[in-house]
């Protein structure tokens, strides 16, 4: 069996893995949302679903909050309610796709009523965070247009700094703001920030406190990602990942189900970069479960990333410098596919034990009993959902 | 002014444009659905927006059905509804994706009971036709998987093959089925039917009345569908299109609004392969007006197609070919681009007069009063739509 | 240690991948070709490479020719030199894209002398296989166009019916005509045989010894190719493939280098669909080596093909197949992606040896001194390349 | 008849597109390079051809020159010969592609004699650029790698930032440095600058002279160019333009060819963000004319970019702005539709006549004997080409 190095568990310890609450409310496609059994109802059960999660696994200590959809009326209940089953309350994430009034733009409209409420939505946002006490507001622009000529680009990228700015002039000293790009959708024809570029330029224009969220499943087709993660860390802007996959548009699927190497060289640019386990780089999955089981679709996301972070940590770096040294291709890239290859499963589950997890997250939830429970608590009210 | 000739003008008088019922019903994306003011509460009154289209362009003289969503109790009045107005029922489109049993499957589900429903389900679609005079089923296959492993693709094949050879058994001598493949979504790893090659093979084994139908914005980023619309008229099996527009993914923008180059070689394709004004090959719209009105967004489509198709007309066809035996590629290159680059909206303006048609069928929707008339009338009542 | 089963063993040992003669020439891209010290000059150089290959892997028994590229005086001779070097001389490749008279087509061009030209080329190619032994012709069509409206696609579509009809007629009682699609390259606008459908089309009409050619780096981007090896395998037309892998175009890298997990989903459809050791289907390489070394590059390409086999061959089908009719996504997943993280190098390696082959075929060519003996003996003469 | 403006005109008159040198030489993809009779041998000759060009148009009047292709003994005589034919040389490109040194990186290198070297192939091109009178020095890096590993990407990062200031800080006051970025090839795995915004990143680091290199060829499938556009004319970073069109990767097609409405959206970005006729953002051709003949192939082209603007200028502006104002969707796209179908081609032939041009210079080319005259003296000599 392979053996992972004290370093390297040492190193796996401190990983965290933030989860959004969203992903256990129903979501699904434009077509059909299917419902679950057992679905929360408010933020207060979705938490106890986050928290099964890291008890099983001791991977997701944190659980971001989505405003509208997460609001509360006392966030110190949530708070405590979080606290006393193991977690925290993590990212605020702001909401600015679904009122109709944002039908065709917030923090970029060029209506002033309406770009101000979209502004005094964030600031609410913080308001939460101060509550909460969470660090990061996470700002995903759904914004956009469908048809050429809808929009003025450029008139709206102006906005989009010009509220970027009042936002941001309301953090508190320990708060932070990471701006997410995203290629296309819930907009087709242009969206405000559609890449890493636009995401850069405009976080970096507001200051120290700013930074790009990278979404794993934002970007055209072929696009080298870990080149991104790369390039972020290298200009001291990667703010946090939003973790999930893709085989086609923004998918949503479990992270490292449509493509695990992808996963692994993004996790090897991470830990090359200094990013593994530094405060300034947050990792979140963000990702929706339309027909697997949501709790075990989030077990299987973080020990997915856990895994494939253990392998990144695996390569052998000073063989893999010699190599390049040498210009020695075949040998530099197999270096990098030892370490893919090699299986860390064995090792990883009996390091669980010896820390008193279960060996098998994904059999210890099955076997406890947990998802029927649910099932047959969870009956009347509205189930927690967050699409169309 | 550029004129256009009595043959030209002529096969634009035969041009016919299915309008889709569930364009006039509130659509969006998986993030949220914008509700507007005067949709349709009832097929009755999709039916009648549907003959509103074609009262000022005289291109749309059909309406197609889907269901359950236009299920009514008395097809012989709807049918007596749309001829009052002046329009047809055409094409009748089953719906496998919105039953919770259809989750995981429908025509190519492994359960037996739930394949059953879904082939019934076309069988009732087949009695709707047979009510309504309609000549084609419509399947669009939603059908796939998310996840690597999830489903025995080969036994899903066998199984759909199976389940079309029950349906087909049930057409009549004069009706058709037409079977739509799509690249993606709603399912993210595999679709049942992805591609023309696939639904191509379905249906040749199953008898001359099934066909394919080309959905424009269901291909992978930079295929050629001019050269599959050539293709499938080759080989005698180009059954209906449903047109649409892309930049991404299956965004159902209009008509070509995202590339209208595209649409002119489609179109081209279509006049060279003998498929215009030819009943083996229908013509449908397949749009979401999302955020834009629905009504304009239809007369806008349909004006497209049709303005769209006159430059393909005007392909000096003999130039070109001659061109082509001469290995000229800038001259053949140069006939086509000059008929694209020409601006046949005047004389399509003048012609459309000389036939009691406004001449400019936007601008007369816009002054008929017909859009704030029905927002002060469709009060109450639950609007149309089809998502999630 | 992971151990392989006798029947997984003995299924592996009856693996073969045949390697492409143009391999082991220089190659590149249209900015540059780099020339290497030890490139083969002639056939006869690139054969004994080859032999090498298979020498230190048993997995390589065949050479694919290409032609003009491999013209001999003598083929009697050349095949005597691949036994002698315990190899066969395998498919044999014609070339439609380097003579001055093909720029513009030759088994599609409108000209009947090229036409007829093009046509006769590939009886010869037919000639060799007859003095090789080979099986297999297969037509990888470079023809196409840059520019729309440059050719007429549909008349090109039925020459090039009519020309494999001639080919076809040619070919001997176990002689097999198989041919490839190409999403693009060299042409720009249009391919004449851009995807499997229309490869499939053609060769169903011609009969039962015509077949679809499947290289893995011929498709849109986001094209699901297991299910393309799935669908051609029930309509028994999966002729063969033409292995490599890709991030972007047709980049043909070293198979596996770019998506192993992809790799792994086409072996294990292939071991699904029966296409294992199934002597209908052959296994081919067809990479372009430009910046590594070429035989080595060779070894590691069979090499991943093998463990890649081995992963296929391990994935528990009982269980995958009752997750899959329990509706179980994450189950079935995890039956999937338990095989492909199973590390099954070092059961492959004790393999090897108790065969008599080097547990590493990778250290044992590079302690072989081969490459240093060739970088000395080839001086003087051409080298074989097959760019521009 | 369309007329276009006196101030349309005016604007029309101030265009300039730059020519590229290597257009009029040989160029093919890696299969093949198909040579032209009366491609030009030396740089004296390719300077006459794009004359032509511009003799005809009044579009072109300076060309680009390539280092080494198009290096020269006396540059004030190329300057001469230029001058006499009537236009000027333009931006210098470098090359640091096809040196045998450089197969593994360039600028980037880790070796740092071949570092140095390239570096200083750069100061060459700027001593070139003293001689000729050339403001830009253009920067494409072909630099990257194959395979995941055979490189450390952030190690080249940082050598390119160094390297990139060494070059920088030899130009003089009124030369600038524009840096290009491209999605992929000839490298395979990663290129060095990928997309805008790491060329955005490198530049902003070095100064006002530093600007970045924008081709239409070089974004993923699926990218909003005009955003780019709109974004680097924001953020004052747009230094050039290389124009050619694409369907697939970087096909370097005729600009227009393959998208002509998304030239017009560019092209509007550009007017709208004050981009044209503005010196800070110099427009060029970067085109293979692989099949076409090439001079023709160059006038085409301008005329296309002089086409298209004439659209974009046509653009009613108020009307546009007035219609988004509103969030009249369909009514702002019609604004720009309606520019973008008008026919200015007759206008502009009027135009061109009363200004002493040929109405038609793509016939008058052809009747000028310019082509059979050239392919009868340009024999002997080594054609001019670009390729492998």
């Amino acid at each position: 069996m392979t053996t992972l190095s004290p370093e390297i568990l040492s190193t796996l310890e401190g990983q965290a893995i933030e989860l959004p609450s969203w992903a256990f409310g129903n979501s699904g496609t434009r077509f059909r949302v299917f419902p679950t059994a057992g679905t929360p109802r408010d933020p207060f059960e979705k938490i106890a679903d986050a928290a099964e999660v890291n008890r099983l696994t001791a991977l997701a200590p944190t659980v971001a909050l989505h405003i509208p959809w997460d609001l509360v009326d006392d966030y110190t209940a949530l708070r405590r309610h979080a606290e006393d089953l193991g977690v925290k309350l993590g990212t605020v994430n702001s909401n600015t796709f679904q009122d109709e009034d944002y039908k065709f733009g917030a923090l970029t409209h060029h209506d002033e009523r309406i770009r101000r409420k979209a502004i005094d939505h964030h600031l609410e946002c913080i308001d939460v965070m101060d509550a909460t006490g969470s660090r990061d507001l996470k700002i995903w622009l759904a914004e956009g247009s469908n048809y050429p000529g809808q929009n003025d680009m450029r008139g709206r990228q102006d906005r989009l700094q010009d509220s970027l700015q009042q936002i941001y002039a309301r953090l508190g000293d320990d708060q932070r703001l990471v701006l997410e790009y995203k290629f296309f959708e819930p907009s087709f024809y242009h969206t405000d920030v559609p890449d890493w570029g636009t995401s850069y330029a405009q976080v970096a224009s507001l200051g120290d406190k700013a930074m790009v969220c990278l979404d794993t499943g934002h970007h055209a087709p072929g696009t080298n990602i870990e080149f991104i993660v790369m390039q972020l860390l290298r200009l001291g802007k990667l703010g946090s990942f939003d973790f999930n996959s893709r085989f086609y548009a923004d998918d949503d699927l479990i992270v490292g189900a449509a493509d695990p190497f992808q996963l692994f060289r993004i996790l090897f640019e991470v830990v090359r970069g200094g990013g593994l386990n530094n405060p300034d780089v947050a990792f979140m999955l963000d990702q929706c479960h339309n027909i697997e089981d949501k709790i075990p679709g989030q077990i299987r996301s973080v020990l997915n990333v856990q895994e494939m972070t253990a392998r990144a940590l695996l390569v052998d770096r000073e063989a893999l410098a010699a190599a390049q040294q040498a210009n020695d291709v075949l040998g530099a890239n197999a270096v990098l596919m030892d370490a893919f290859y090699t299986d860390v499963r064995p090792a990883l589950a009996e390091w669980r034990e010896s820390r008193g997890l279960p060996s098998d997250p994904m059999a210890a939830f099955a076997a406890s009993g947990y998802l029927p429970r649910i099932a047959a608590e969870r009956v009347g009210g509205t189930q927690a959902g967050w699409g169309a």
